[in-house]
Protein backbone atom coordinates (compact mmCIF):
# COMPACT_ATOMS: atom_id res chain seq x y z
CA UNK A 1 0.00 0.00 0.00
CA UNK A 2 1.20 3.89 -0.33
CA UNK A 3 1.64 5.38 2.39
CA UNK A 4 2.32 9.33 3.58
CA UNK A 5 3.53 10.23 6.58
CA UNK A 6 2.98 14.00 7.36
CA UNK A 7 5.62 14.58 10.16
CA UNK A 8 8.79 12.53 9.43
CA UNK A 9 10.21 13.05 13.01
CA UNK A 10 10.81 10.01 15.84
CA UNK A 11 7.23 8.51 15.38
CA UNK A 12 6.50 8.47 11.94
CA UNK A 13 10.37 7.59 10.72
CA UNK A 14 9.93 4.69 12.83
CA UNK A 15 6.67 3.90 11.56
CA UNK A 16 7.52 3.67 8.16
CA UNK A 17 10.74 1.65 9.18
CA UNK A 18 8.76 -1.25 10.39
CA UNK A 19 6.20 -1.34 8.02
CA UNK A 20 8.72 -1.21 5.13
CA UNK A 21 10.21 -3.91 6.62
CA UNK A 22 6.65 -5.79 7.26
CA UNK A 23 6.31 -5.56 3.41
CA UNK A 24 3.00 -3.39 4.11
CA UNK A 25 4.48 -0.04 2.59
CA UNK A 26 5.19 -0.39 -1.38
CA UNK A 27 5.75 3.09 -1.36
CA UNK A 28 6.03 5.91 1.29
CA UNK A 29 5.68 9.91 0.54
CA UNK A 30 7.28 12.42 3.22
CA UNK A 31 5.12 15.20 4.45
CA UNK A 32 7.25 17.81 6.10
CA UNK A 33 7.96 21.81 6.69
CA UNK A 34 11.00 20.53 7.68
CA UNK A 35 13.18 20.37 4.95
CA UNK A 36 16.73 18.84 6.92
CA UNK A 37 14.13 15.65 8.17
CA UNK A 38 13.18 15.07 4.54
CA UNK A 39 16.80 15.45 3.59
CA UNK A 40 17.42 13.06 6.21
CA UNK A 41 14.42 10.62 5.74
CA UNK A 42 15.24 10.38 1.83
CA UNK A 43 19.31 9.74 3.15
CA UNK A 44 18.11 6.88 5.62
CA UNK A 45 15.62 5.59 3.00
CA UNK A 46 12.94 6.28 5.42
CA UNK A 47 11.01 7.73 2.54
CA UNK A 48 10.53 7.19 -1.63
CA UNK A 49 10.14 10.75 -1.73
CA UNK A 50 8.84 14.35 -0.61
CA UNK A 51 5.75 15.18 -1.63
CA UNK A 52 3.31 18.15 -0.56
CA UNK A 53 0.26 17.80 1.82
CA UNK A 54 -2.51 17.91 -1.78
CA UNK A 55 0.29 15.45 -3.49
CA UNK A 56 0.77 12.75 -1.33
CA UNK A 57 -2.54 12.64 -0.04
CA UNK A 58 -4.09 12.09 -3.00
CA UNK A 59 -1.72 9.24 -4.00
CA UNK A 60 -2.09 7.21 -0.88
CA UNK A 61 -3.97 4.75 0.16
CA UNK A 62 -3.09 5.79 3.97
CA UNK A 63 -2.34 8.61 5.00
CA UNK A 64 -0.17 8.61 9.21
CA UNK A 65 -0.63 11.65 11.07
CA UNK A 66 3.09 12.25 13.07
CA UNK A 67 3.15 15.96 14.30
CA UNK A 68 2.40 17.67 17.31
CA UNK A 69 -0.87 17.08 18.91
CA UNK A 70 -1.77 20.80 18.13
CA UNK A 71 -0.88 21.15 14.54
CA UNK A 72 -2.47 17.48 13.76
CA UNK A 73 -5.30 18.66 15.09
CA UNK A 74 -5.76 21.85 13.28
CA UNK A 75 -4.66 20.01 10.03
CA UNK A 76 -7.03 16.69 9.88
CA UNK A 77 -10.24 18.30 8.75
CA UNK A 78 -7.97 19.52 5.52
CA UNK A 79 -6.78 16.29 5.30
CA UNK A 80 -10.26 14.55 5.46
CA UNK A 81 -11.45 17.40 2.96
CA UNK A 82 -9.02 15.53 0.42
CA UNK A 83 -10.03 11.75 1.18
CA UNK A 84 -12.00 9.49 -0.65
CA UNK A 85 -14.20 6.23 0.80
CA UNK A 86 -11.33 4.21 0.12
CA UNK A 87 -8.74 6.08 1.46
CA UNK A 88 -7.55 5.69 5.16
CA UNK A 89 -6.15 8.30 7.68
CA UNK A 90 -4.88 7.88 11.06
CA UNK A 91 -3.02 10.22 14.10
CA UNK A 92 -0.51 8.90 16.07
CA UNK A 93 -0.65 11.26 19.26
CA UNK A 94 -0.50 11.54 22.54
CA UNK A 95 -3.65 13.42 23.67
CA UNK A 96 -7.15 12.45 21.70
CA UNK A 97 -10.00 13.88 23.34
CA UNK A 98 -9.22 17.06 21.61
CA UNK A 99 -8.25 15.70 17.66
CA UNK A 100 -11.38 13.49 17.94
CA UNK A 101 -13.31 16.02 19.29
CA UNK A 102 -11.69 18.58 16.03
CA UNK A 103 -13.53 16.24 13.65
CA UNK A 104 -16.56 15.18 15.36
CA UNK A 105 -18.97 16.40 12.53
CA UNK A 106 -16.44 16.15 9.80
CA UNK A 107 -18.87 14.05 6.74
CA UNK A 108 -15.31 12.36 6.03
CA UNK A 109 -14.70 11.84 10.44
CA UNK A 110 -15.19 8.21 9.60
CA UNK A 111 -12.47 7.72 7.20
CA UNK A 112 -10.04 8.60 10.57
CA UNK A 113 -9.37 6.24 12.72
CA UNK A 114 -7.47 8.06 16.22
CA UNK A 115 -4.35 5.82 17.47
CA UNK A 116 -1.86 6.57 20.41
CA UNK A 117 1.35 4.32 19.99
CA UNK A 118 2.13 3.46 23.87
CA UNK A 119 6.00 4.21 22.83
CA UNK A 120 8.48 7.65 22.86
CA UNK A 121 11.84 8.49 23.45
CA UNK A 122 13.39 11.65 24.47
CA UNK A 123 15.25 12.19 20.72
CA UNK A 124 13.47 13.62 17.89
CA UNK A 125 14.24 13.44 14.41
CA UNK A 126 14.60 10.69 11.56
CA UNK A 127 17.57 10.13 12.65
CA UNK A 128 16.58 9.13 16.13
CA UNK A 129 13.46 6.48 14.46
CA UNK A 130 14.26 3.11 15.17
CA UNK A 131 12.15 -0.08 13.38
CA UNK A 132 11.44 -2.64 16.31
CA UNK A 133 10.79 0.62 18.71
CA UNK A 134 6.81 -0.24 18.81
CA UNK A 135 7.32 -4.06 19.29
CA UNK A 136 5.34 -5.24 22.34
CA UNK A 137 3.91 -2.09 23.75
CA UNK A 138 0.59 -0.87 23.88
CA UNK A 139 -0.96 0.76 20.99
CA UNK A 140 -4.50 2.65 22.01
CA UNK A 141 -7.51 2.85 19.34
CA UNK A 142 -10.15 5.10 20.38
CA UNK A 143 -13.48 6.12 19.71
CA UNK A 144 -13.47 2.72 17.06
CA UNK A 145 -17.46 3.42 16.43
CA UNK A 146 -16.77 5.94 14.82
CA UNK A 147 -14.71 4.73 12.10
CA UNK A 148 -15.96 2.53 9.19
CA UNK A 149 -15.30 -0.44 9.37
CA UNK A 150 -12.42 -0.95 6.76
CA UNK A 151 -10.91 2.04 7.81
CA UNK A 152 -10.23 0.71 11.45
CA UNK A 153 -9.37 -2.54 9.81
CA UNK A 154 -6.58 -1.12 7.80
CA UNK A 155 -5.16 0.71 11.16
CA UNK A 156 -5.59 -2.71 12.99
CA UNK A 157 -3.51 -4.46 10.57
CA UNK A 158 -1.18 -1.63 10.82
CA UNK A 159 -0.82 -2.13 14.54
CA UNK A 160 -0.34 -5.71 14.36
CA UNK A 161 2.70 -5.00 11.66
CA UNK A 162 4.32 -3.07 14.56
CA UNK A 163 4.04 -5.83 16.73
CA UNK A 164 1.88 -3.50 19.15
CA UNK A 165 -1.33 -5.19 21.21
CA UNK A 166 -4.40 -2.93 20.73
CA UNK A 167 -6.12 -1.66 23.26
CA UNK A 168 -9.59 0.33 22.48
CA UNK A 169 -10.57 3.33 24.84
CA UNK A 170 -12.91 6.30 24.32
CA UNK A 171 -10.97 9.45 23.44
CA UNK A 172 -11.64 11.09 26.81
CA UNK A 173 -10.56 7.94 29.39
CA UNK A 174 -7.02 7.82 26.80
CA UNK A 175 -6.71 11.26 27.71
CA UNK A 176 -7.02 10.17 31.55
CA UNK A 177 -4.98 7.54 31.76
CA UNK A 178 -1.99 8.96 30.02
CA UNK A 179 -2.23 11.50 32.36
CA UNK A 180 -0.86 9.52 35.41
CA UNK A 181 0.73 6.88 32.89
CA UNK A 182 3.27 8.83 30.63
CA UNK A 183 2.14 13.16 31.18
CA UNK A 184 3.40 13.10 34.53
CA UNK A 185 5.90 11.56 34.01
CA UNK A 186 7.85 13.88 31.85
CA UNK A 187 6.40 16.99 34.39
CA UNK A 188 8.54 15.19 37.04
CA UNK A 189 11.73 14.94 34.99
CA UNK A 190 11.26 18.23 33.94
CA UNK A 191 10.86 19.46 37.23
CA UNK A 192 13.71 17.54 38.99
CA UNK A 193 16.54 18.50 36.16
CA UNK A 194 15.53 22.43 36.91
CA UNK A 195 15.79 21.19 40.82
CA UNK A 196 18.90 19.98 40.13
CA UNK A 197 20.30 22.95 37.40
CA UNK A 198 18.85 25.72 39.71
CA UNK A 199 20.51 23.84 42.88
CA UNK A 200 23.94 22.12 41.66
CA UNK A 201 25.77 25.01 39.81
CA UNK A 202 28.51 22.90 39.73
CA UNK A 203 27.52 20.94 36.26
CA UNK A 204 30.64 18.94 36.27
CA UNK A 205 29.94 17.16 39.43
CA UNK A 206 26.59 16.42 38.12
CA UNK A 207 28.41 15.12 35.02
CA UNK A 208 30.54 12.90 37.18
CA UNK A 209 28.40 11.78 39.97
CA UNK A 210 24.89 11.19 38.14
CA UNK A 211 24.60 7.60 39.01
CA UNK A 212 22.16 5.44 36.75
CA UNK A 213 19.14 6.15 39.09
CA UNK A 214 18.97 9.84 38.69
CA UNK A 215 19.96 9.49 34.45
CA UNK A 216 16.85 7.21 34.31
CA UNK A 217 14.58 9.39 36.35
CA UNK A 218 15.59 12.73 34.22
CA UNK A 219 16.06 10.99 30.94
CA UNK A 220 12.69 12.32 30.18
CA UNK A 221 13.60 15.86 30.74
CA UNK A 222 15.43 15.80 27.53
CA UNK A 223 12.10 15.63 25.73
CA UNK A 224 11.45 18.74 23.37
CA UNK A 225 9.19 21.52 24.00
CA UNK A 226 7.59 21.38 20.40
CA UNK A 227 5.59 17.84 21.36
CA UNK A 228 4.88 18.30 24.97
CA UNK A 229 4.19 22.11 25.51
CA UNK A 230 0.77 20.83 23.01
CA UNK A 231 0.42 17.88 24.78
CA UNK A 232 0.29 19.06 28.38
CA UNK A 233 -1.94 22.46 26.72
CA UNK A 234 -4.62 19.92 25.13
CA UNK A 235 -4.68 17.72 28.46
CA UNK A 236 -4.42 20.61 30.71
CA UNK A 237 -7.69 19.29 33.34
CA UNK A 238 -5.94 15.88 33.27
CA UNK A 239 -2.59 17.01 33.39
CA UNK A 240 -3.70 19.31 36.81
CA UNK A 241 -5.58 16.89 38.45
CA UNK A 242 -2.51 14.47 38.82
CA UNK A 243 0.11 17.26 39.10
CA UNK A 244 -1.82 18.28 42.26
CA UNK A 245 -1.69 15.30 43.22
CA UNK A 246 1.77 14.65 43.28
CA UNK A 247 2.45 18.04 44.64
CA UNK A 248 0.33 16.21 47.51
CA UNK A 249 2.40 12.73 47.70
CA UNK A 250 5.73 15.21 47.82
CA UNK A 251 4.75 17.33 51.11
CA UNK A 252 3.53 13.80 52.77
CA UNK A 253 7.53 13.01 52.37
CA UNK A 254 8.54 16.46 53.37
CA UNK A 255 6.15 16.14 56.52
CA UNK A 256 7.88 13.02 57.36
CA UNK A 257 11.44 14.19 57.16
CA UNK A 258 10.10 17.69 58.93
CA UNK A 259 8.55 15.52 61.90
CA UNK A 260 11.20 12.89 61.83
CA UNK A 261 8.28 10.42 61.39
CA UNK A 262 10.10 7.34 59.83
CA UNK A 263 7.62 4.97 60.59
CA UNK A 264 5.30 6.89 58.30
CA UNK A 265 8.21 7.43 55.45
CA UNK A 266 8.50 4.04 55.61
CA UNK A 267 4.65 3.68 54.89
CA UNK A 268 4.99 5.65 52.28
CA UNK A 269 7.92 3.97 50.63
CA UNK A 270 6.24 0.85 51.38
CA UNK A 271 3.02 1.77 49.59
CA UNK A 272 5.45 2.92 46.81
CA UNK A 273 7.30 -0.46 46.14
CA UNK A 274 3.56 -1.57 45.29
CA UNK A 275 4.44 -0.64 41.88
CA UNK A 276 6.62 -3.75 41.34
CA UNK A 277 3.50 -6.14 41.70
CA UNK A 278 2.23 -4.06 38.71
CA UNK A 279 5.40 -3.44 36.66
CA UNK A 280 8.06 -5.69 36.33
CA UNK B 1 43.73 -11.05 50.23
CA UNK B 2 41.20 -11.84 52.61
CA UNK B 3 37.91 -9.95 52.40
CA UNK B 4 35.30 -9.98 54.98
CA UNK B 5 31.95 -8.40 53.38
CA UNK B 6 29.77 -7.16 56.06
CA UNK B 7 26.23 -7.19 54.72
CA UNK B 8 25.75 -9.53 51.12
CA UNK B 9 23.48 -8.14 49.62
CA UNK B 10 23.37 -6.38 45.89
CA UNK B 11 26.05 -3.77 46.55
CA UNK B 12 28.56 -6.46 48.68
CA UNK B 13 27.58 -9.28 45.98
CA UNK B 14 28.47 -7.61 43.21
CA UNK B 15 31.75 -5.89 44.85
CA UNK B 16 32.37 -9.71 45.86
CA UNK B 17 32.44 -10.69 42.60
CA UNK B 18 34.34 -8.62 40.87
CA UNK B 19 37.25 -8.45 43.18
CA UNK B 20 37.23 -12.08 42.50
CA UNK B 21 37.14 -12.20 38.98
CA UNK B 22 40.29 -9.81 39.16
CA UNK B 23 41.99 -12.28 41.39
CA UNK B 24 42.00 -9.25 43.84
CA UNK B 25 39.72 -11.41 46.33
CA UNK B 26 41.49 -14.91 47.51
CA UNK B 27 39.20 -15.66 50.02
CA UNK B 28 35.73 -13.90 50.86
CA UNK B 29 34.36 -14.16 54.40
CA UNK B 30 30.34 -13.49 54.51
CA UNK B 31 28.96 -11.79 57.44
CA UNK B 32 24.83 -11.22 57.74
CA UNK B 33 22.01 -11.93 59.76
CA UNK B 34 20.07 -12.80 57.00
CA UNK B 35 20.68 -16.46 56.71
CA UNK B 36 18.76 -16.98 53.43
CA UNK B 37 21.22 -14.11 51.81
CA UNK B 38 24.40 -15.74 53.23
CA UNK B 39 22.81 -19.02 51.47
CA UNK B 40 21.79 -17.31 48.49
CA UNK B 41 25.95 -15.93 48.22
CA UNK B 42 27.38 -19.13 49.05
CA UNK B 43 25.39 -21.09 46.74
CA UNK B 44 26.30 -18.16 44.17
CA UNK B 45 30.04 -18.79 44.68
CA UNK B 46 29.84 -14.68 45.80
CA UNK B 47 30.89 -16.17 49.20
CA UNK B 48 33.28 -18.55 49.94
CA UNK B 49 32.62 -19.11 53.64
CA UNK B 50 30.12 -17.44 56.27
CA UNK B 51 31.89 -16.54 59.22
CA UNK B 52 31.20 -14.04 62.41
CA UNK B 53 32.05 -10.65 62.96
CA UNK B 54 34.90 -11.53 65.29
CA UNK B 55 36.15 -14.76 63.51
CA UNK B 56 35.33 -12.71 60.11
CA UNK B 57 36.87 -9.55 60.94
CA UNK B 58 40.32 -11.27 62.54
CA UNK B 59 41.13 -12.98 60.14
CA UNK B 60 40.75 -10.35 57.05
CA UNK B 61 42.60 -7.73 55.48
CA UNK B 62 40.20 -5.80 54.23
CA UNK B 63 36.85 -5.31 55.65
CA UNK B 64 33.81 -4.17 53.55
CA UNK B 65 31.01 -2.68 55.07
CA UNK B 66 28.00 -2.77 52.75
CA UNK B 67 25.30 -2.59 55.00
CA UNK B 68 22.66 0.03 55.41
CA UNK B 69 23.91 3.28 56.76
CA UNK B 70 22.33 3.39 59.99
CA UNK B 71 23.71 0.36 60.72
CA UNK B 72 26.86 0.86 59.27
CA UNK B 73 27.19 3.84 61.15
CA UNK B 74 26.49 2.05 64.13
CA UNK B 75 28.67 -1.02 63.92
CA UNK B 76 31.53 0.53 62.28
CA UNK B 77 33.25 1.72 65.93
CA UNK B 78 32.84 -2.48 66.72
CA UNK B 79 34.91 -3.54 63.79
CA UNK B 80 37.72 -0.67 64.44
CA UNK B 81 38.02 -2.21 67.63
CA UNK B 82 38.87 -5.75 66.44
CA UNK B 83 41.44 -4.42 63.95
CA UNK B 84 44.95 -3.89 63.73
CA UNK B 85 47.25 -1.53 62.47
CA UNK B 86 47.60 -3.96 59.22
CA UNK B 87 43.87 -4.32 58.45
CA UNK B 88 41.75 -2.13 56.17
CA UNK B 89 38.18 -1.39 56.68
CA UNK B 90 35.85 0.55 54.10
CA UNK B 91 32.25 1.26 53.77
CA UNK B 92 29.85 1.59 50.90
CA UNK B 93 26.83 3.42 52.08
CA UNK B 94 24.89 6.71 50.39
CA UNK B 95 25.58 8.97 53.03
CA UNK B 96 28.88 10.05 54.68
CA UNK B 97 29.07 12.75 56.99
CA UNK B 98 27.29 10.70 59.68
CA UNK B 99 29.28 7.21 59.27
CA UNK B 100 32.64 9.74 59.58
CA UNK B 101 31.53 11.48 62.71
CA UNK B 102 30.48 8.48 64.19
CA UNK B 103 34.32 7.35 64.07
CA UNK B 104 36.16 10.67 64.19
CA UNK B 105 38.00 10.20 67.52
CA UNK B 106 38.27 6.72 67.62
CA UNK B 107 42.16 5.16 67.89
CA UNK B 108 41.79 3.55 64.74
CA UNK B 109 39.99 5.56 62.93
CA UNK B 110 43.37 6.10 60.19
CA UNK B 111 42.44 2.14 59.39
CA UNK B 112 38.53 2.97 57.66
CA UNK B 113 38.58 4.90 54.40
CA UNK B 114 34.99 6.04 53.58
CA UNK B 115 33.29 4.97 50.17
CA UNK B 116 30.45 5.46 48.15
CA UNK B 117 30.06 3.89 44.78
CA UNK B 118 27.86 5.72 42.46
CA UNK B 119 25.87 2.87 41.51
CA UNK B 120 22.60 0.79 42.50
CA UNK B 121 19.65 -0.39 41.20
CA UNK B 122 15.83 -1.01 42.91
CA UNK B 123 16.93 -4.73 43.33
CA UNK B 124 18.43 -6.39 46.35
CA UNK B 125 19.92 -9.41 47.55
CA UNK B 126 22.52 -11.74 46.34
CA UNK B 127 20.69 -12.43 43.71
CA UNK B 128 20.51 -9.36 42.30
CA UNK B 129 24.81 -8.85 42.13
CA UNK B 130 26.07 -8.25 38.77
CA UNK B 131 29.93 -8.06 38.52
CA UNK B 132 30.31 -5.74 35.91
CA UNK B 133 27.70 -3.17 38.21
CA UNK B 134 30.30 -0.53 39.11
CA UNK B 135 32.19 -0.04 35.65
CA UNK B 136 32.59 3.37 34.34
CA UNK B 137 30.54 4.47 37.58
CA UNK B 138 32.01 7.22 40.03
CA UNK B 139 33.58 5.97 43.14
CA UNK B 140 33.90 8.69 45.99
CA UNK B 141 36.15 8.82 48.54
CA UNK B 142 35.65 10.89 51.35
CA UNK B 143 38.12 12.87 53.90
CA UNK B 144 40.93 10.94 52.50
CA UNK B 145 42.80 12.95 55.13
CA UNK B 146 42.03 11.02 57.91
CA UNK B 147 42.93 7.50 56.49
CA UNK B 148 46.06 6.16 56.73
CA UNK B 149 48.24 6.29 53.52
CA UNK B 150 48.35 2.26 53.05
CA UNK B 151 44.34 2.14 54.12
CA UNK B 152 43.80 4.58 51.70
CA UNK B 153 46.24 3.04 49.03
CA UNK B 154 44.40 -0.48 49.55
CA UNK B 155 41.01 1.30 48.59
CA UNK B 156 42.34 3.12 45.98
CA UNK B 157 43.31 -0.41 44.15
CA UNK B 158 39.46 -2.12 44.94
CA UNK B 159 38.12 1.21 43.52
CA UNK B 160 40.52 0.43 40.54
CA UNK B 161 39.46 -3.08 40.30
CA UNK B 162 35.66 -1.72 40.20
CA UNK B 163 36.90 0.05 37.24
CA UNK B 164 35.50 2.89 38.63
CA UNK B 165 37.14 6.35 38.38
CA UNK B 166 38.20 7.80 41.56
CA UNK B 167 36.79 11.19 43.17
CA UNK B 168 37.76 12.73 46.27
CA UNK B 169 35.37 14.90 48.32
CA UNK B 170 34.50 15.91 51.85
CA UNK B 171 31.76 14.28 53.34
CA UNK B 172 29.56 17.23 53.97
CA UNK B 173 29.94 17.73 50.39
CA UNK B 174 29.17 14.49 49.45
CA UNK B 175 25.94 14.57 51.12
CA UNK B 176 24.75 17.73 49.71
CA UNK B 177 25.72 16.33 46.07
CA UNK B 178 24.09 13.06 46.40
CA UNK B 179 21.02 14.76 47.37
CA UNK B 180 20.69 16.56 44.54
CA UNK B 181 21.61 13.54 42.10
CA UNK B 182 20.70 10.47 43.80
CA UNK B 183 18.80 10.89 46.41
CA UNK B 184 15.61 13.17 45.30
CA UNK B 185 15.80 10.82 42.34
CA UNK B 186 14.11 8.24 44.86
CA UNK B 187 11.75 10.45 46.37
CA UNK B 188 10.15 11.74 42.94
CA UNK B 189 10.02 7.94 42.12
CA UNK B 190 8.31 6.93 45.33
CA UNK B 191 5.80 9.87 44.83
CA UNK B 192 5.40 9.64 41.58
CA UNK B 193 4.46 5.77 42.24
CA UNK B 194 2.24 6.83 44.80
CA UNK B 195 0.22 9.34 42.81
CA UNK B 196 -0.25 6.74 39.89
CA UNK B 197 -1.17 4.18 43.00
CA UNK B 198 -3.40 6.63 44.53
CA UNK B 199 -5.81 7.91 40.93
CA UNK B 200 -5.20 5.51 39.00
CA UNK B 201 -7.31 2.22 40.56
CA UNK B 202 -7.50 0.41 37.57
CA UNK B 203 -4.24 -1.59 37.70
CA UNK B 204 -4.55 -3.77 34.82
CA UNK B 205 -4.69 -0.88 33.00
CA UNK B 206 -1.44 0.81 34.61
CA UNK B 207 0.22 -2.67 33.37
CA UNK B 208 -1.31 -2.24 30.00
CA UNK B 209 -0.28 1.41 29.21
CA UNK B 210 2.71 1.51 30.97
CA UNK B 211 5.42 3.38 28.13
CA UNK B 212 9.13 2.62 28.48
CA UNK B 213 8.84 6.39 30.01
CA UNK B 214 7.23 5.39 33.14
CA UNK B 215 8.74 2.86 33.90
CA UNK B 216 11.96 4.59 33.57
CA UNK B 217 10.89 7.61 35.83
CA UNK B 218 9.28 5.18 38.60
CA UNK B 219 12.00 2.45 38.57
CA UNK B 220 13.75 3.75 41.65
CA UNK B 221 10.07 3.52 43.32
CA UNK B 222 10.73 -0.04 43.69
CA UNK B 223 13.44 0.53 45.93
CA UNK B 224 13.60 -1.05 49.41
CA UNK B 225 12.81 0.81 52.89
CA UNK B 226 15.20 -1.00 54.86
CA UNK B 227 18.10 0.76 52.94
CA UNK B 228 16.41 4.04 51.67
CA UNK B 229 14.62 5.32 55.53
CA UNK B 230 18.31 5.34 57.10
CA UNK B 231 19.48 7.76 53.91
CA UNK B 232 17.01 10.09 54.19
CA UNK B 233 17.32 10.03 57.94
CA UNK B 234 21.02 10.68 58.10
CA UNK B 235 20.92 13.22 55.19
CA UNK B 236 17.76 14.54 56.06
CA UNK B 237 18.81 18.33 55.92
CA UNK B 238 20.04 18.54 52.46
CA UNK B 239 17.23 15.96 51.42
CA UNK B 240 14.81 18.79 52.46
CA UNK B 241 16.64 21.67 50.81
CA UNK B 242 16.53 19.84 47.80
CA UNK B 243 12.82 18.48 47.94
CA UNK B 244 11.88 22.27 48.85
CA UNK B 245 13.43 23.27 45.67
CA UNK B 246 11.69 20.29 43.44
CA UNK B 247 8.35 21.38 44.67
CA UNK B 248 8.79 24.79 43.85
CA UNK B 249 9.90 23.66 40.84
CA UNK B 250 5.97 21.48 40.26
CA UNK B 251 4.65 24.22 41.57
CA UNK B 252 6.05 26.60 38.27
CA UNK B 253 4.93 23.67 35.96
CA UNK B 254 1.21 23.93 37.71
CA UNK B 255 1.09 27.99 37.83
CA UNK B 256 2.10 28.14 33.92
CA UNK B 257 -0.90 25.54 33.29
CA UNK B 258 -3.35 26.82 35.62
CA UNK B 259 -2.43 30.02 34.08
CA UNK B 260 -2.52 28.90 30.43
CA UNK B 261 0.85 30.91 29.97
CA UNK B 262 2.45 28.11 27.48
CA UNK B 263 5.21 30.95 27.16
CA UNK B 264 6.28 30.10 30.73
CA UNK B 265 5.81 25.90 30.23
CA UNK B 266 8.32 26.41 27.17
CA UNK B 267 10.58 28.32 28.77
CA UNK B 268 10.45 26.12 31.93
CA UNK B 269 10.79 22.96 29.21
CA UNK B 270 13.43 24.52 27.56
CA UNK B 271 15.65 25.11 30.59
CA UNK B 272 15.21 21.35 31.93
CA UNK B 273 16.72 20.64 28.07
CA UNK B 274 19.41 21.69 29.54
CA UNK B 275 20.20 18.63 31.22
CA UNK B 276 20.93 16.98 27.76
CA UNK B 277 24.14 18.90 27.92
CA UNK B 278 25.24 17.49 31.15
CA UNK B 279 24.11 13.84 30.76
CA UNK B 280 24.57 12.26 27.39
Amino acid sequence: MKISIIGVGLIGGSMALKLREKNIASFIYGIDNNKQHIDEALDLKIIDAEANLQQGVKDSDLIILAIPVDAARKLLPNVLDLVSDQQTVMDAGSTKAGIVGAVKNHPKRSRFVAFHPMWGTENNGPKSAIAESFSGKAGVICNKEESAEDALNIVEGIVNALEMHTIYMNAEDHDIHTAYISHISHITSYALANTVLEKEREEETIFQLASSGFSSTVRLAKSHPEMWVPIFKQNKENVLDVLNEHITQLRKFKSALEKENYEYLEELITNANRIRGILR
